[in-house]
């Protein structure tokens, strides 16, 4: 009674991410913090880079006249022109800030797109495996997920996304580097799902978005660069936050960037700045976007994750894990050694080690390892897993 | 193209506080700010409270570990604790920490909220004049806003409410202090209205939530104490934020309060948990939940607006203007002396003073003075009202 009939089936349904941070929080407060090793949420351990915290502390012992007031919806526009300026000499595209929309983290960024732009009844194609929310982003503002598998690599397969397109969809939401998998998705893909879609659009007479979800791009290894959708394809737009390039995932500071070369441009960043006040983010937090504006370049060290991908990695393996090394972000998606995922994840926890279940991502038979932590966590979690592959006794 | 139906329907016809507000943005730009007489937005000219400095300092200088990471969904719990307590001691009731959901804001509650309890369809009364984002607010969640006009002295019409109740009403929109009258709803008329909503539940077999937006409580006048709902009413929440009692409005944040009372409080506030994340607002803003932990007590001082409520309504009253002499909140709602409001504004906008007209509150006829400024804007305005008041000339 107290809830809505879809709320209370979505809570029934699904959750696995949040299930096992919470199964985890109680785990640690039976049997101590120290002895659990919890690979289950993206909440990096790192603390946010040090001129993140010379910024906060400049504003704190010199505030600005009115610096906590509201500013326009869409953000103050010294920050969207430093957004832009970033953007525009990573993309070779020349934003400007009245194309950034400031937003309280990327999932407002997410739902604020998809409220602006979705008629009811609408298809958003994403590719498993996917960051499980999106199903709910999707459904929030009457749209339909319609989802069509990556290859074995974890790449964007064009055959199935084109198999799925038709004259309902309005978009697809795609996330390099991925959660959960950390695949980059490659610049050759990226032009042929481009291609693709100027011609289902073409066929269709309709008009496909490419919502790149792109918190992570900061976070790449290997020494590649990040390949970017927005120079191959007009309809898109970018939705990101600072949850993880400056690790403050708990403060909400991210935002929207239409490209510039979109045709109806002026009017899609009116609708993101209404919606962005009438889903009641009315603006991305004023102290965040601030500090924000002088840090465009700043980042947290990529290779600090590297070296934990590269530890894990390595010792799965030599367990004999079929795990795919990913070349960003802080997850690995190893298969499960038995077919159902939920039961090794039991079977883990037996071993205190907490991981997430594949299905938590639209594909059994995985499960998803976040490697934002402590070493120590990742050396306990190795035996976990060193004890889970071991052949049953007796 | 680029939005939707409804978005781009939503906004050809509405948004005139933010209208307005860009319009005085646009008219400063070009004749100077310190010509221009903005009484459109309720945006407070006052800085936080010098405790609020001294909270952010502190943690600026000596920043706790962890302090801008993920946390659970609805806030940490000392935070919520902290309100938990301090509401118990303002309403009797006994709040624990479990029972508040901290927020972005009172938007972000009051979305969340909605999207939690309402199914497709069902209806919710709001009580005119009102806060026009409440439009967008219900409807974004497939509810449909029913509205009852208040009496003359813009109190409840408890006859024009049970009107209007259905077996579709979910829920009862209120708020008090009311934006934009400034009325402060009588604990006469509430246990009035806790009285109808009881009787009507019964005769329909429904459950009716009374969702209280309580941002403005603590700016009350001429020394009443708050009347409060939720000691009436199990079937109750609170909404409301710190934008206004700790000036903070750009920084978003508030919280929901369940009424301890709520025979399903627990499924209720998992239900706020779930939609709190998955709208995207995942939880509020890591570092202003430490601040405002320590802050409940403080408020910025009420009489501060007491006097220029009393300055605005002197004069008003002497130009002849036909005004309601609020006692709370930062706003006065004037008759219009002309039938069109939106004519009558822009009259005042010849004397470079910006107010909203009340179509914009569902209340044509009257306008919105919203007076959180300094006192050489009321000073230039009441200019303004004495020029578009004195007989046209010739």
């Amino acid at each position: 009674m107290a809830v809505s009939q879809k709320v209370r089936r979505f809570m029934e349904e699904g959750g696995w991410i949040r299930r096992v941070f919470e199964e985890g929080l109680a785990l640690k407060a039976q049997i101590g913090a120290d002895k659990v090793f919890d690979l289950s949420l993206g909440n990096p351990v790192m603390e946010p880079p040090q001129e993140f915290q010379d910024e906060l502390r400049r504003l704190a012992n010199a505030p600005l006249s009115g610096m906590h007031r509201y500013m326009p919806n869409p953000g103050y526009m010294e920050t969207r022109q430093a957004v832009a300026d970033t953007l525009s000499a990573e993309t070779g595209l020349d934003f400007s800030g009245g194309d950034v929309i400031m937003t309280c983290g990327a999932a407002a960024a997410a739902n604020v797109v998809l409220k602006t732009i979705l008629n009811e009844g609408d298809e958003v194609i994403i590719l498993a495996p996917y960051f499980f929310e999106y199903l709910y982003y999707i459904d929030n503002h009457g749209g339909v997920a319609v989802v069509a598998a990556c290859d074995d690599q974890f790449q964007p397969d064009l055959a199935k996304i084109e198999a799925v397109v038709t004259d309902k969809t309005r978009a697809i939401l795609i996330n390099s580097p991925n959660n959960p998998s950390g695949a980059v998705y490659s610049e050759e893909r990226l032009t042929g799902l481009a291609a693709l879609l100027e011609r289902k659009q073409a066929e269709h007479g309709t008009e496909i978005f490419i919502i790149s979800d792109e918190p992570y791009r900061r976070i790449i290894f290997d020494g590649i660069s990040f390949p970017q959708v927005l120079p191959q394809y007009d309809n898109s737009v970018v939705v990101t936050s600072h949850a993880k390039d400056l690790a403050l995932p708990g403060e909400r500071i991210g935002y929207i960037a239409v490209n510039p070369n979109y045709a109806d441009k002026e009017e899609l960043s009116a609708g993101l700045s209404f919606c962005n006040r009438t889903l009641g983010f009315v603006n991305a937090p004023a102290l965040m976007q601030h500090i924000v504006r002088n840090l465009q370049g700043v980042s947290v060290d990529a290779g600090y994750y590297e070296k934990k991908r590269d530890y894990l990695c390595r010792h799965l393996g030599e367990l004999g894990y079929d795990v795919f090394r990913p070349q960003g972000a802080f997850y690995l998606f190893p298969k499960a050694p038995i077919e159902d995922d939920v039961a090794f994840c039991k079977t883990l926890l037996n071993s205190n080690v907490l991981v997430v279940p594949g299905r938590g991502f639209g594909t059994p038979g995985y499960f998803r390892i976040s490697y934002c932590v402590e070493d120590w966590v990742l050396e306990g979690a190795v035996k976990g897993f060193a004890a889970a592959m071991a052949p049953p006794e007796g």
